[in-house]
């Protein structure tokens, strides 16, 4: 087996050698000049290119004391690649910024490189690049570069009033495996699938692709903060209002009764629980039906709402308004909730 | 005036809708998608792109009592773009990675974005999308992507036996700077160009682009780590070893005197000290005389060593070898000087 990544041992440039080698070994050979001052992408031509940066902070984002390294690893670079996917683009490459503390545990670095490696791998989006500085915290930052053929991008803005609203998969299972980490029932029966998705999620790269040729989205974009917020991202952009229908939000089989059982309500996780990386996307209302995206997109889709005049999103449920207290997650605001990233 | 960003205010929508108002206002309009998921750059067809990330943690990189955040922010940016020079790309675009304490002081904040878009239009490479999380630690981390005709980086590798090895401007300018402001000798006769260098360092942008348009050189590198140890980089990477003439570096005017005031050694700091972002390279023993490259690259430029076989960098004084104890900084050797970044 090889040997550790013990920043004590290696030093900045050992570390910098180890991982260009276990990247190599990863078979990453495609980026040209990994360990020199930049690395280099050769897009094709007519292509645009779609960057990407997303930070971890220990302490803010997770806690080595309930962190895998490779599912935080896995997470961190999927998290990246679902802002690729709600454009529509194909990743290429991403640099990692690994910021560490001096008496770093190796055993955390080395998980943690073994599962980028591995997610790079699944993702099909090499490590081509980066940088590593000492710090009083660990973070990782990772910037991903996606290749997309020139004015194709799913933008966030587009939408316009009479649009509907798409979402592929389900959401609130992510919320869910949170809550059953943090309530110490994560090996409950029932309790991995939900576990997993909060965990080590797959960022939707494929349907973000094929819905971009397909042409028929308006404004899209990846649910990060929770379905809700996310749409009043999209509605912004685009400078329209949106209304969502809480009873048609797809939510995981047995979603409901885990819910029950740990005292949550289940609409509030659905629709603020976020990091379900799930594509959010408006199409104009003569588009099919939602069964004919499932089968084109190869995933679940389901129609949760619509694109209105006006300002804000509004919550419908069984057509009347509701409100609802907690709707995401927001890094700054006093008064936020603290919540895993 | 615009209201100061106070995150505490603001939260992270509105820090973000703030950050991308401003940068409109400094007119980054070139980006497309700023604020969707990931920023979209156009490259030409049959570009490469260049990627470089780099970044700096309170506490390590620089402590808020002794920096002017407008100093760091261009500092920030040009550590990046000295990447990008050093590999002959043209900056097309960073993103910024921002890691704030809940209780960030929002004059800070705001001068480093300040100082950030004022770098950016300087060195005409527009803030084009990136992340905010909250961190026990303030965090900078800048990731800039440049452009350049395919096939034409100029790599660390690719040096031969027998290559004479150049260097634009001076070295130990900015290790120089760093001392004096330790010493609390900033503001004295003197000081000012050295503590400039330091605090707002220019990366060799329009250099970079002409040497790589020449052709001529066969490997290159910026001098961050200290021309010494950045030898060994290149010769590392090219399989060989390298000569270094300590009698040949190029210093700034003054510093043999500066230095002996602060009781420095003038070739510590010359060979090891680290920061001053010129380029490295190595060109052809037929390559015309340092005057040549000086008029074509339109900066000083020196000769100051020569490539061989063999491994590692010599250090000669009239032609003798010397040793000398401290060769540049690593991050996370446990007997590292501690040093500015």
């Amino acid at each position: 087996m090889a040997k550790l990544l013990d920043p004590a041992r290696l030093g900045e440039f050992g570390l910098i050698e180890a991982l260009k080698h276990r990247a190599r070994v990863a078979g990453h050979a495609w980026a040209e000049a990994i360990g020199d001052d930049a690395a280099i992408l050769r897009p094709r031509k007519d292509h645009e290119l779609a960057l990407t940066a997303d930070a971890l902070v220990e302490g803010v984002h997770f806690r080595w004391e309930t962190t895998d390294p490779r599912s935080l690893a896995h997470k961190t670079l999927a998290v990246n690649l679902s802002d690729l996917a709600a454009m529509g683009a194909r990743p290429r490459g991403f640099l990692l910024s690994l910021a560490l503390p001096p008496i770093a545990v190796p055993q955390r670095l080395d998980g943690f490189v073994a599962g980028l490696l591995g997610a790079a791998r699944r993702f099909a989006c090499p490590l081509v690049g980066g940088d590593i500085v000492s710090s009083p915290a660990w973070m990782f930052s990772v910037t991903a570069v996606g290749e997309l053929p020139r004015g194709t991008a799913l933008l966030r803005r587009g939408a316009r009033p009479g649009d509907r609203v798409m979402l592929t998969g389900q959401v609130g299972g992510s919320a869910l495996g949170l809550a059953l980490l943090e309530a110490g029932a994560g090996r409950e029966t029932g309790a991995r699938p939900f576990v997993r998705r909060h965990l080590k999620p797959e960022p939707r790269l494929e349907a973000g692709q094929k819905l971009r040729r397909w042409g028929i989205a308006r404004a899209a974009l990846d649910v990060s903060d929770g379905v809700a917020q996310d749409l009043g991202h999209l509605a912004r952009a685009s400078g329209v209002g949106a209304e969502l229908d809480i009873d048609r939000l797809p939510r995981p089989r047995g979603f409901g009764a885990a819910c029950q059982k740990l005292g949550l309500e289940a609409d509030d996780l659905a629709l603020a629980g976020g990091e379900d990386f799930e594509l959010l996307f408006a199409v104009p209302r003569k588009a099919p039906e939602a069964s004919v995206f499932s089968k084109r997109l190869g995933c679940p889709v389901a129609e949760i709402g619509r694109i209105r005049g006006g300002r804000g999103v509004s919550l419908l449920r069984d057509g009347e308004p509701v409100t609802l207290a907690r709707l995401g997650f927001d890094h700054f605001k006093p008064a936020a909730p603290s919540t895993d990233k």
